[in-house]
């Protein structure tokens, strides 16, 4: 614990404060109540609430005073920024807290990618904490650059801002007992989990083992199971997995204890023009939840959920992370405080100091040169494996299909939206490349690639002519990373990722504005779903069921195995 | 965390359970909803909820299963009972946790004294967490064995038992800032609290110190005020600290979040007749609040208020403390199960093995001789203070009044219910006594003394005659410790309390009877309030308000300083 002893005098009122946020309504997350009063701050925490003299002021009349807005479980990565820069977008947002797991970079740069990320966040406007990553790789049948292990995962843990161990996603082999990951979970008594689907005695086994969060409910009744056995119900509203709606029904019916809000993966694009935890609360309030409630779910919830207990609140000796408000219903920011600064006004950042980011993330992109008919099917059969996209859902339904054929070879067809679906190992050159169809891009020509592709971060293509496809693989080993788009064996569009083949080193904006010319590019080529490249780089995902894709071939996740693309 | 390969095997349905408790309506504390199933236990923690073949079997049908009961915060040796005993006694009323502060005995015998607790505890059907007393001596003002340092705490907090830093009592100095207190609350990051009547600037300073918790507030608002500032209002039921009636307003207006129960200091008496926690959670019912709410201060909040997460609830990997209760109005346990085996069934502890008690715990009673006229209250003064007992409650009012006089001396006056206060020093028989006045009693005749005196223990007497204060004395030093009543100059009757001058080794229904005797000589004496044992150990207590008796002199407990009997 620090020296408390200015911030106590401030407190007694025998200390001038370093900031006072005046005459606003202040929300006390331990009573649900508005409280009238100054809040001061001193030394970066809340002395009180009461009337005080002196500090900088920060007129708040006729506002709501809330704490900032904690996201319990982020992939920092997904939103292809640089920490700095997301923290530039998200934190005028109100947002000043994310409990972030940093297995995306890990999957490419092993333990390395995790000090990055912890290095990269220190002196932010936002506080960045890490759980170890405890599935690297997310299973046996997908291949990061190296798994990360016990050593690795306890090197993390040491850094004052690793809380726990970060979603333990291979729930089959947590439910069978399997020594190597229970001795994961056991390495820290904070532990998030990812049981997607998973119900009934297979859901008490897992929660048997410790593991006190999820984030995978896509309904209230799975919620609900979930919170019967004391598993914090972390309600998801991704880019590409949209819970929300569905999940408030488990607080309308049992209240908002055990539930906390979370983003989990969320494209740049959304972030920028929808906004993060805002915008939950925002859309929680306009399905009818309590003001109140979403700002619990907002921020106390998430804050105790991990054990931060100087989080969350408006209280004496809380971090003085606040937002004024302008409403209920709209949670425009108008200041952002963190730590006791003023960080944003009016939806802008203040400016501070990134951390400079060093070269050792770059140039991770390693691909042998492709084959002739690097992305063939195989001769024809009877039936084949199809995997079908949900929309707004990480999920794919494991389909099945009569094959289109010429020359008596498997290949994709676009009038059936049927495209072939092709992930290239790119850690070590070992030329590995698994291949299958997709279904519900709607992709009628070209071909789309993605060094993002979860988690273990491969190139993943997916294209109706083999030519385009090729182009992008090619193009983003040189780019050393990043996303493409081609037609008629040409790339058309691109964005650079060049940090760790997942992140740009340029503004939000930039990002976004190159990130809507190729979505523009895909709908010229027939794509109709919305966060195509979040959509993409889950097909490559082997713990998310129904089927799914990586370098090793078709997955099927339930079962644990690889399938071949004959039925 | 241990092995808990069998636990998932049996959550699974692959291994059979140790016992399955059938057929109850089961709690769930995280939905306040009541479930059907069969609840399986393996290994000491709870498997699942749903249906089990094998195991013991606990018939329960038509009953209500709920978790063991926590006490949030109590001194056990205030039961007077060796923990054994004390556990013997609360276990079958369904409490199978209790968070303690050994800070009586521990000022009786120093980090020895937290370490024979913590020894005193092993293996009971009771779980007994420790905090490190923060506060030995009370205060500057009162004189135990010796003070408990900053390194005697450390020592405590290594056992696996210790959870925190108890209750910080001296709040004047916590407020003021004073570093060698500070130092106390930063040795671990929970730290429970003690202030009695603090709100407005000074609850703000306390709180903004990290202390999260609370159980002195004798109003609703003032456990409002403090709950507002995320403090746990930890609600005390006490032999004569009877806070939950009015505490309950709380809850009504507020819900039940944050507010936990505590029984703080019980008699044996009250222990054995009345009960522990299920008391307050009849007494709480009984006064309209919902069982349900009732449960989760009495089990979830408790367990979660202390950070232990797998307490307090029935589900998978929680520690199998259980309770069987008839009906939810009268909270009888029919059946107690600890640590996942019957503990006790209707009514009585199933035996089991009490640690050996050593002898280095006796004899710890050293007195001066008592000089001539050893309780003399000095030559007439034209106002005195008198220490006024409020009845049911810690707190005193400072009386002035115009005191009796005989021979030119300030004596005791039984007809204006004016007694005659003392305080031996018995640690180190350095002769200090301090005098002073009581009223509240209605002692006409005799004297009655305890070496059970918060909280330096040392001997308390409150008489009307002289000779039968210095009778129950020397009695009380021979016996090595104990409660003596006298008249005529002669000890009319005693319990003995050889462990530290606290703890009796026999029975609890023998420690009962002979209390009772004790309080009915009381009456026969002319006293008429209740707990008069009780009442007399905590006028001793120099921090809390207003006026209090050590062996230095009158406590002015607000000012914090020792004042003269003479206003």
């Amino acid at each position: 614990m620090s020296d408390r002893s200015r911030l106590l005098a401030v407190a007694r009122g025998d200390a001038e404060p370093d900031l006072v946020v005046e005459g606003a309504r202040v929300f006390s997350a331990f009573t649900r109540e508005w409280l009238d009063g100054d809040v001061a701050v001193a030394d970066g925490r809340i002395a009180g609430i009461g009337r005080y003299d002196g500090g900088e002021r920060v007129d708040a009349s006729g506002q709501f005073l809330v704490p900032g807005f904690i996201d319990a479980h982020v992939h920092l990565e997904s939103a292809k920024l640089l920490p700095s820069e997301f923290a530039r977008v998200v934190v005028p947002r109100g947002t000043t807290g994310v409990v972030c797991d940093p297995h995306e970079i890990a999957n490419v740069l092993g333990v390395e990618g995790a000090h990055w990320l912890l290095d990269a966040t220190e002196g932010l406007p936002l506080r960045v904490y890490v759980m170890a990553p405890s599935c690297v790789p997310a299973s046996a049948l997908e291949s990061p650059r190296g798994p990360l292990g016990l050593d690795d995962m306890r090197a993390i843990l040491r850094h004052e801002r690793a809380i726990g161990v970060a979603e333990v996603m291979d729930f089959p082999s947590v439910i069978a007992g399997d020594p190597d990951v229970l001795a994961k979970v056991a390495l820290h008594p904070h532990v998030d989990g990812h049981a997607p689907g998973v119900l009934g005695r297979g859901l008490d086994a897992y929660a048997a083992t410790g593991i006190a969060s999820d984030h995978e409910s896509v309904t209230w009744e799975e919620a609900l199971e979930k919170r019967r056995r004391g598993i914090w119900v972390l309600i998801r509203e991704a880019s590409n997995a949209r819970n929300l709606s569905a999940l408030l029904e488990l607080v309308r019916r049992h209240g908002p204890d055990w539930c906390a809000f979370c983003t989990d993966d969320r494209e740049p694009d959304e972030l920028v023009r929808e906004g993060h935890i805002d915008q939950m609360c925002r859309q929680a309030v306009s399905e009818g939840i309590a003001p109140e409630d979403a700002l619990l779910m907002a921020t106390l919830h998430p804050a105790r959920c991990h054990g931060l207990l100087d989080l969350g609140a408006i209280a004496p000796g809380y971090r003085a992370d606040l937002i004024v408000l302008d409403d209920l219903d709209g949670f425009r920011a108008s200041t952002v405080i963190a730590g006791g600064r003023i960080a944003a006004r009016d939806g802008a950042a203040l400016p501070f100091d990134a951390p400079a980011v060093p070269g050792a993330v770059r140039d991770t992109v390693r691909i042998a040169p492709l084959p002739v008919l690097p992305f063939a099917l195989g001769p024809a059969v009877p039936r084949v494996r199809v995997v079908e996209i949900v929309p707004g859902q990480l999920v794919t339904v494991a389909a099945e299909e009569e094959p289109s054929v010429r020359d008596g070879a498997i290949v994709a067809d676009p009038a059936r939206d049927l495209a072939t679906l092709a992930v290239v190992e790119r850690h070590h050159a070992t030329g590995r490349i698994g291949a299958g169809l997709v279904r519900g891009f709607g992709l009628r020509r070209g071909a789309f690639a993605s060094t993002v592709a979860h988690d273990a971060h491969n190139i993943v293509v997916v294209g109706v002519d083999d030519a385009s496809m090729a182009a992008c693989v090619t193009r983003l080993a040189e780019l050393g990373g990043g996303i493409a788009v081609a037609d008629g064996g040409a790339v058309r569009g691109e964005l650079a990722l060049p940090v760790a083949g997942l992140l740009s080193e340029a503004p939000a904006e930039s990002v976004v504005e190159r990130l809507d010319a190729l979505v523009a590019m895909l709908e010229e080529q027939g794509v109709g779903i919305g966060a195509p490249f979040m959509t993409l780089s889950f097909l490559a995902l082997s713990v998310i069921p129904d089927l799914k894709l990586t370098d090793r071939g078709l997955v099927d996740v339930v079962g644990a195995r690889i399938v071949p693309l004959a039925v």
